[in-house]
């Protein structure tokens, strides 16, 4: 009895202590046109349930985007997420493929535009981090 | 037998379940001189401990800082944090009080300056969420 009492202890443990999670994160920014905010802030206030699901297939996590009144009259968005797959590249090309994402592109993507530091392969612009603390 | 077991059972279901920790996330943004870049980012690779304690205390968790060239040859910060306290303006003010933090901003303020969109109260311009997805 205490012997199964003892397995029965050690699994538990096992089965609570946290998986170390592999956490890569991003920063992105992209410009956002000046009459394109409400119908940007409309679509995101109700995100379409396949788009958020292909999110999380996609392995990303913690997705957070903040509008940012730049400089007078001009708008950027800048983009956080958590990514914890295991091939960034292999997952957006699954995420660029799927229908209802490509679906949901052709309603943001008019109301964006590229910065100018943005390279030819970006639509955002990938940010450089220049300080991390946990 | 059975019930000092089923007790212990509960205490420890209850032991490894995580407690929903209360978070608060913030975007910001805040202009940085193109001639303060190489600075910014020298002090940034090496933070002094007692800054990284400060904000350790004053409840700040995941905390990244992203430089982005918004346009040609004009720089902007990105900052995102997590807020684990219950009175984020305590927290400010004990920050802002502190000498190490104070002595920090002495270096980095001068390679700053505010955006236009940024609020007499504010240096760092907080942003508006639009989207969140966990």
């Amino acid at each position: 009895m205490l012997a199964s009492i003892s397995v029965w202890f050690s699994l538990m443990v096992l089965g609570c202590a946290e998986q170390p999670r592999q956490v890569e994160r991003f920063g992105m920014a992209i410009g956002l046109k000046t009459d394109g905010i409400d119908e940007y802030k409309r679509l995101h206030a109700d995100v379409w349930p396949d788009v958020l699901r292909m999110i999380r297939e996609c392995n990303i996590h913690n997705y957070s985007i903040y509008l940012a009144e730049i400089d007078n009259d001009e708008y950027c968005l800048f983009g956080y997420f958590e990514y914890t797959g295991e091939d960034f590249k292999k997952d957006m090309e699954k995420m660029k493929a799927d229908p209802a994402t490509r679906r949901w592109w052709k309603h943001t993507d008019p109301l964006q535009f590229k910065l100018p530091a943005a390279g030819e392969d970006e639509w955002w612009h990938n940010l450089q981090e220049v300080f991390h603390a946990d």
